[in-house]
This record gives structure tokens, sequence and C-alpha cells, in this order.
């Protein structure tokens, strides 16, 4: 592989993992950015598939006898037939910040027509702080030619360490079923070009097609659940893992922003499937919203196992009313760090035995 | 006047408010947008000087002497010699919508180069509902070709009806004395094509310069507090009624936008004055903002007067500490309600008198 010069942005501290059933060939379009970088690639559905990976792209690639293998009894807590098997690949990684993406998005333009490396926006992203405690009408106040406006108190101006950077779409927008059949040649073609820190005490809807983390800082928060085969809902992976890491931030202290990076999102999935899919989580997000929107984490959970354990407690005793889905996943939640503290043994787990992927460098 | 086709948005239900020392030469630039409505100038400094208004625009201009005259011993909570006086226009208009801008303040142009009529991008923010209470990563939902992002609550898709719409700034930002100094060449570049809510719980620091809300839902909190003349602060007016305003918003269930219209701020104010004005708010937000972060309302606050009045009790009760100006602030917000109450007799006030304005329609 050709050196590029200057070297990429936490080259050797990031990986990209990337969830697929099928050839990378979206890879291609990605080559100038992501070459430089690691991959993970998570294998979902049939294992006895060969997925093709462009030339070129130094990747380990994981399918599922890989993670029943590696996780043995805890692999029960990892998705399968959902996309939401990606977190697998958080797992696994052992560098400092994750960028995970969808094999249906390719690289969007910015409004001069340049293509955007979304990458670098992302890292960008996780390098500067976060402002959760008031909000700056300037946006990010960190990026190049803005800054704090008048009233901002200067006490907040050191800002948060920033654990996540969620990234948009543009052409398909990420619509549940329910918008999608109602408004189906809606397309976003509008370039907000912003970056802003989710307030603190406020959730969102974390998006997982375009995103990247610090896992260091929020790694063992980013359980996408149990979706899709023998689960009763899907689609609703990254929205998990997105209020449980809203709240867990908000408790320790860490910023999530979202806006830039675009990325190109190719292709609308299907609103039938999507409706099956989706219909009892829309109905019980009714719950689970006001559920997480009230969660209180107690101080003595300094670290992010120790908050996960505590939501984990509180989803079994307040959502298994629900259905009987949640105390499942509030199993499952308790299987992920568990499976989580045994493949990151330390903090610092630079050093620990690789898991011994399916493949090796390309 | 020359009729206008389509008839202008509101144009029987806004006033546009100004607070000036100077001619109006700038209404020229803003005569295609703002001519079809009608003016309430808030004449600041030397009531016997001669404020010019280009010819056409139909107004009322309150100076000094009209604002004693018809408040009497109650003129003392309406600020001389800064530009919070422009509340007394809000207390006077008899419409449902206020704008307030500065005379400094130009006509923006898009990145398309298109003019922006600022005035309509406001009552557009105002007409449609803000949805403070889960954050939508697409921005406004109710903006064409946007919605509501998979995993929005169904629920809280009606949104919170509009009090505030706080539109930007291109070119000069606004940022505080010691900002100014630092960076004394930056300019504001960045079109953010992006209107959202400020979430729940979140404060935000209002600028004054370019406002609309709706007098009926938020009116009477929007009090510009005791600066300038006699006044140990300044530059705090807007940052005061944005604070007051947004706790009680959040605590009636309103919403309160920021981002677009943008307008073109064209000429910084003197640093060094700024910094004079500014340097006891700029010590005591930082005891402000904690305080505002903690308010809590009763919930037998129902109407802003309600909860205003309350909120003057605490900031007597917690800040009066920190400077025995805010016993002072404290006292005029009161003063403020009651000449509120006396001006506006009922909520619907549109039958009461009008207050005798220095000058009629041009």
């Amino acid at each position: 592989m050709a050196g590029v010069a200057p070297t990429p942005l936490l080259k050797d501290e990031l990986d990209i993992v990337i969830p697929t059933i099928r050839n990378l060939d979206f890879l291609e379009m990605w080559r100038p950015f992501f070459q430089p970088y690691h991959l993970i690639i998570v294998q979902d559905g049939d294992p006895s598939k060969t997925i093709k990976v462009p030339e070129g792209f130094d990747y380990e690639l994981y399918n599922r006898n890989d993670i029943n293998r590696i996780l043995g009894p805890k692999a029960s807590c990892i998705s399968f037939k959902d996309s939401a098997c990606r977190c697998f690949g958080y797992m696994v990684s052992k560098k400092k910040y994750v960028f995970t993406i969808d094999d249906d998005c390719f690289v969007a333009k910015d409004p001069s027509g340049k293509e955007i490396n979304a990458l670098k926006q992302h890292i960008e992203n996780l390098l500067s702080p976060s402002t959760p405690y008031f909000f700056n009408t300037l946006y990010d106040p960190y990026r190049e030619g803005a800054d704090f406006v008048r009233g901002y108190p200067f006490s907040l101006r050191e800002g948060a360490p920033t654990a996540v950077s969620h990234g948009l779409w543009l052409n398909i927008p990420d619509y549940d079923a329910p918008t999608q059949l109602v408004k189906p040649r809606e397309r976003n073609t509008r370039y907000v070009d912003a970056v802003m820190t989710i307030p603190k005490g406020t959730l969102f809807p974390m998006c997982g097609m375009n995103l990247a983390f610090d896992r260091e800082l929020i790694g063992p928060a980013m359980y996408f659940g149990l979706m899709g085969d023998g689960q009763p809902i899907g689609r609703y992976d990254d929205m998990w893992a997105g209020w449980c890491t809203k709240v867990i931030c908000d408790h320790l202290g860490l910023g999530i922003k979202t806006g830039l990076p675009y990325i190109w999102h190719s292709k609308a999935s299907n609103p039938f499937v999507n409706l099956k899919k989706e219909y009892k989580g829309i109905y019980w997000q009714e719950e689970i919203i006001p559920f997480f929107q009230q969660v209180v984490l107690p101080k003595e959970c300094t670290t992010v196992q120790q908050c996960y354990l505590e939501l984990s407690k509180q989803v079994k005793a307040k959502l298994s009313g629900v259905d009987p889905y949640f105390t499942k996943l509030a199993d499952a939640m308790v299987t992920w760090i568990e499976a989580w503290d045994e493949l990151n043994p330390s903090g610092a787990a630079a050093a620990a035995a690789p898991a011994k992927p399916n493949n090796g460098k390309a």
C-alpha cells in the first residue's frame, strides 16, 4: 500500500466497523479516505458465504461462526440477521476510536461539489470538546470561524470530552416505515453546515449508519441490543444504543455531537419489511422514552460498565411490564458487559492478544 | 401606501419594534419587506432630538418623554441610554406578534445570492410548532423536505406552540467584549441552513438584535431589565430576557427556535466600551446561570405574569447576595408586570385605547 502524505488522522487509533451481508464494492468509492485505516467487517447471515473485500484494504472479518467461537455462550447477546451484529466489532476492536458505516452509504458532496471525507470530520468532532451544558447559538464554538457568543458563561467554555459523533445522510433520509410509506419520494437535499452538541438531559434518535465514538470513553454503552432473528423487533438497535449512551454520557459528563459529516445514503429499505420490524418498537418507544427521560444513575456509578449494569437493572424493573422482551434484553445487556470485559481485560487493551479473526491483512 | 400582492403574512397582527438614537436610514434596505407592517420606534437618549423615518412607513414613535408620560412612576422599569428600552415597544404594541431588530442590521443574502426576507422566516418559525422534548437530528421537522426521523416518538410529533424565534447574524458575530478583543477580525461567514428548537431544560444566550416572538404567549416575560444610565451593567438586557423567557417557556410548555433567518450585522460595537458595560455581567453570570438552571416554578403559575412574578421573588431571594443590583432588578420586574397589565388590561387587548404615541401614520 502506497504511503499517503500527510499521515491520516488517528491512523493507528481508529477501526472502521462495517456490518454486511454482501461484497464490499462500496469501499471502492471510499478508498481515498478509508484505505489507510483498519477495517473490522462483521458478516451477518450465512457464514458459509464469502464476502469479497476490494484489494488493498487492511481488514479482519468475523462471521457468525467466529462470533460463536470467540464468545461461546455469551454470543447470545450478539444479534443475528440484523445489522445490530455490528457491535461485536466494537467489542473486538483494540483501538481508541471506532467509526461505523453501512454498506449502502457512499461519499457525499458538499454544496461546492467537493467530496466529503466523512471520517476526517468525525475525527475532528471527536477530538474537540462538546458543550452539553449551555446552547451556543453559533453551533460548534470550536470550529474555525466560530466561537462562543455573548452571554455564554466563561466557566463552561472548556466544554466536555466528546464521546460520540453522529453524522447525517443526504439523499435517503433515515425515516421510519410509516413516514417512508407516506413520503416515498422525499429526499434530503439540505446540507446544513453545522455540528452541534445535544444538550444534557435531551434524548435524540441515534442512527448507526454513519457514527463514530471514543471506545475508551463510551464503548461498553454502544450495545445494539437484541434484534433480528428470533427477536420481536428490528431497526431499534441504534436507537437503543443511543438512548443508553445518552443517559450515560449525561451522567459521566461526556458530550455527544450531531450534524456534519454527511454521507450519501443510496437506497431506501423496503417500508413494508421495515414496518414489520418496527411496529412493536413504535408502540414500545412511547414508554421507553419516558423511561430514559427519568433515568437517574447513582453517583457511585463512575465507569461506563457500572452505569450500564445499573441501567440494565432499571430496564428489567421498569420495562419488563411493557413486554417480556425487556427482561431478555436486560439480561443480554449484562452478558454484553461480561463479554466486553472478557475481551477488554484492562482499560488500555492495546497489548491484549487479538481475537483471532477469520482473515488477515489483505 | 400601495397594496402588495400577495398580502404579506400577518400584516395586521405584527409590529416591528426598533430602538434607536439615529435616523432610520437602514429602513431603506428593508423597505420591500417591512413597509407593509406597522413600526414601533423607541427613541433612546435625548428626547428633543428628531429621528427621521424614511417616507412611506407606517409608524408610531416614543421618546423618553412619552415613556414617562404614559407610564408615570412605573417608567422607572424602562432602561434609558440602552437598547433595553426597546421592551417598552413590546408593552405598547397591540398586536399578537412582535419582531425586533437593531438599526445596524441589514438584509443578508443566502448562499445563492438571494436577499433574505428575515421577517417572513421569523413568521414561518412562529407559525409552526417547536420540538422541545426530543431532539430531531434533521432539525426542524416541519420545514419543507424534512420530517421526524426514525426513532422520534409519534406522541411528540405534534410539537409545542412556538413562542420565540431567535434569528442569527452574518458578518459581525454577537461576541462579548473579551472575544471581540481577542478576535477583532473574526466574521461570521457560515450560513447554516437550519432552524431548531432549543431543548427543554437548556438555556441559551438570546440576542435581541433579530428576534421575534408571540406577545400573547410570552410577551410579559420579554422584559429587558435595568441597563444603561444609572445601572451597573449593560449588554445583558437580551440575555436576561432570554433566561427568564426560557425557564417560563419550559414551564408553560412553549417552544423557542433558533437559527434562520440571518440578518447582516454591519458594525462591531467598541470592545472597550463593551467591556466596561459587560464586566460585572461576565462575573455575575457565573452565578446567574446556575440560578436559572435550577429555577422551579410552582404548578400554580399558569400565566406568564404569574411565572414572572414568582421568578422576581426567586431573583430577589437568591441573587441579591450576588449584588444589591438584583434587589432593584427584582423590584423592576414587578413594576414591569404592573405596567404591562395596565397597558394590556385583557389578554386580547386589540380593542384597548392606543397609548397615544408622539407621531402617527407617515
